[in-house]
């Protein structure tokens, strides 16, 4: 028996089955400055202990999208080792706040099965769960990927699709942000004059600015989360892929795309849920990330008059800047240069 | 009205306007952990808790520089977004020692405002303070800029020049400095034999190393203060600008220069006073950055015996040398490949 | 005197003497996220406060190379500024856990010396060790290094060549472990289901996976352990070096062949000694690394039924997989690509 994992293959997952991810991590302060050094996010909520405990908090939390990346990076060896591809997120809830200091562990069930038609690959849905070590629920979320199997000879297995909700009720969410005394959140130090009523359904916001992404960044961000699918590091194999080149984690996009968001939407302060996520086309190191957001809902939160949600879609380009707000194309097709389309509630102070 | 900031114009300062920065920061020893990792800086003081607490300090205060770039971040997007060039720095006091778990701001005054001859654009100058979360002044500065006018019809404002001084008093200096218990300074741990008394003004060293210079370390740094400058990020477009490439922090070189000073300046322990400072020239990536030291002048600190002053001019260059102390030609202009011109007070045990 | 350290040379040492090196270094939590956001180590203990107390830590200590990384790092400036090559180690003994907070200094002494037949250069023998500020030592290991001499002119010593073992004796190991409350291993979460008893000794693991190196990364290492080797930071000069390019620490390849280790020997969580250490071969950004390990011996330890000692001959390669664990040629010379062979002790829950 081999001592060396080399991942799963479509016919190793079982509708049902439960795995324990490797690999328990500590977040640390160290943990949160290269997030901010990777990123430079600049929401006050997560950057200042001082803008968080005038608000109700212990302490500042860390970014949510740090909590997502190592809780999404602990599954990376058993579930997506020998992915094709990351096809989509789904009904993501951050349900505690995590501090530096707690230890994430995940959990995943699989909940879904299914061939493609060419015999080759299927996709496989799997819900993960990041908790803490006393126990905490912090974050729960679907992913389907596409893998191969290890032979295209054995037989297709009944095919189960979960049902998945387009959107999460933002009634659900919140439970990572305690009630805040919001007579204190003070709009200049948060960067942003902007509340929850100053929004709009529809409203399309330009983030103007671009970043410019670097193999080094992108490996250490993708290393910090544990995160060791191959191709974000191994060029001597990438050289001969169709790409020819290293792919950054499609989760640096996503952060990135959050960061450069914080210029229209600076009280945008948490992610409290995901409703959906496509990493639409691959970026590589020497491409400038831009983004825009649209609003697509707000709601106010039942039994809570401190914040209101606003569903947001963020949407990330490559080498595209998004004056104009680039997606798709006459027939529905994605336009080139977007890379990412990211469908999420944020929690805004009213 | 936009929600996005695209930053300050020539028009939008006032003589006296106070502006209050956004994104209070909690600097932690992540940030500390990083500042070594990209500079290397081997100051004892720094580095070592115990080495702090055998002189007096509660435990290693974090490098003045750090609260320099931290401090400065803060202030570009509302400064200096739309600036033409970083013009320079006076008058820049060290008022108290930052340990990890403070929480920094940083409010300006414009101070100063004089539109140039071109019509197009005009200078700002601005005092800034960064302050910790108790109110406590931690270190104020002016700077000045070029910035762009929005408008090259509007009117030229009344010129206000403010009056700077061109050196510090020392004896104003030092209150980020406890009274050291000095019988504790061990040479051997600091790393250099050299005290106060050893050196002589007009002396000058050369410090010896150089450091190449990565795209992914100045933008990590630079984000890690949360400095947004588009120049230092942005390749897509600093492909069309004049210089082809993007441009590194000037902050970045001022940190570089110092952390290479410490060969020669082991014992300089302290950056007490800015007196004055210029980028003379832009650094790009794959650049290697030399420096030398000159004494300008030295001074007994009135009430205390265990540090004394050095007044150090520390020239930073770009893939040149310092054995020969490269800085003018005999016309007073500044040699090709000299980039950064910077005078500050250093304290150093008796 | 010249304020400024050019290193020593060979002339300068002298049997039994001892050098206190400089900089003394706190340990944080933020070296500790730069360490895994170098390495992507994900090894449990050191990942997880949660998982270190189970088993009877305090909290979970820093990874033991980073320790070395640390105390190797001081002696650069004293011992190998001026040396042509770094040949080799021996006799390192890990002798207590490190945890963040801890501040670590090393002291080294001259054990041995011995001038080259070429008469230009010469090889120094250094027994250096690491202690914390409370006295405990934490490592102690003897490296040499091939050192130019100053004045080729200059009559040899009489040499003197310490007699180094081969290998230490693991009985002697282990200080840095405490004893361990095995019955919480979780093999799930430390990531491999494979125990001491599961290895054989011939048994030859290859670890897979291939990691790119980037400048910015081992820079930034390298700086991180204020280690100070021209020939890693200086492009402007090492571009007219016979490689033409800045070279990787050594001590960076170990770390990343450690952490690829991981896939494999998951539960090799501590590494007690290292019995040698050879860099055979040089290391450039653009490289990708490769890693195969042996199991060279196996011993329980006395008095202790929690761990046992694997002997492990850890192979790095350079753009070369390791499916066939490539090391020598039929000759003995190590193979084109090899370029680290290193020998340790680890130890593994029973």
């Amino acid at each position: 028996m081999s001592k060396t994992s080399r991942g799963n293959f479509f016919e190793d997952f079982e509708i049902g089955q439960v795995i324990r991810h490797a690999t328990p991590r500590t977040v640390t302060s160290g943990d949160h400055g290269l997030y901010t050094a990777l990123y430079g996010s600049r929401f006050a909520l997560q950057s200042s202990d001082a803008f968080a405990r005038s608000l109700g908090y212990a302490h500042a939390p860390i970014d949510d999208l740090l909590t997502f990346h190592i809780v999404f990076g602990k599954t990376v060896p058993d579930i997506s080792l020998n992915a094709v591809a990351n096809l989509g997120y789904a009904g993501g809830r951050f349900l505690a706040p995590v501090f530096p200091g707690d230890t994430l562990s995940t959990v995943s069930e699989v909940i879904g099965k299914k061939e493609n038609s060419n015999g080759k690959t299927g996709v496989v849905y799997v819900r993960s769960t990041g908790y803490t070590d006393s126990g905490t629920e912090v974050l729960d979320y679907v992913r389907w990927v596409m893998v191969n199997k290890r032979d295209a000879a054995s037989p297709p297995p009944e095919p189960v699709v979960p049902d998945l909700p387009a959107a999460l009720d933002p009634q659900s969410l919140g439970s990572a942000v305690p009630l805040l005394d919001t007579s204190n959140w003070d709009d200049d130090l948060a960067g942003s004059q902007f509340r929850f009523a100053d929004y709009a359904v529809g409203e399309k916001i330009d983030h103007v600015d671009g970043m410019t992404v670097e193999e080094a960044e992108h490996q250490m961000a993708t290393r910090l989360y544990q995160n060791t699918a191959r191709v974000h590091f191994n060029q001597h194999t990438q050289a001969h892929s169709r790409f020819g080149h290293r792919l950054v984690y499609g989760g640096h996009v996503i952060s990135i795309a959050r960061a450069l968001s914080f210029n229209g939407l600076g009280n945008a302060f948490h992610i409290a849920g995901i409703n959906g996520g496509r990493h639409v086309g691959p970026l590589a190191a020497g491409d400038t990330v831009y983004a825009w957001s649209e609003v697509l809902d707000k709601v106010e939160m039942e039994g809570r008059t401190d914040v209101g949600a606003l569903r947001l879609r963020l949407t990330a380009t490559r080498n595209l800047p998004c004056a104009d707000f680039p997606l798709k194309d006459g027939e529905g097709k994605y336009l080139d240069g977007i890379i990412l389309d990211f469908d999420y509630w944020a929690l805004m102070p009213t």
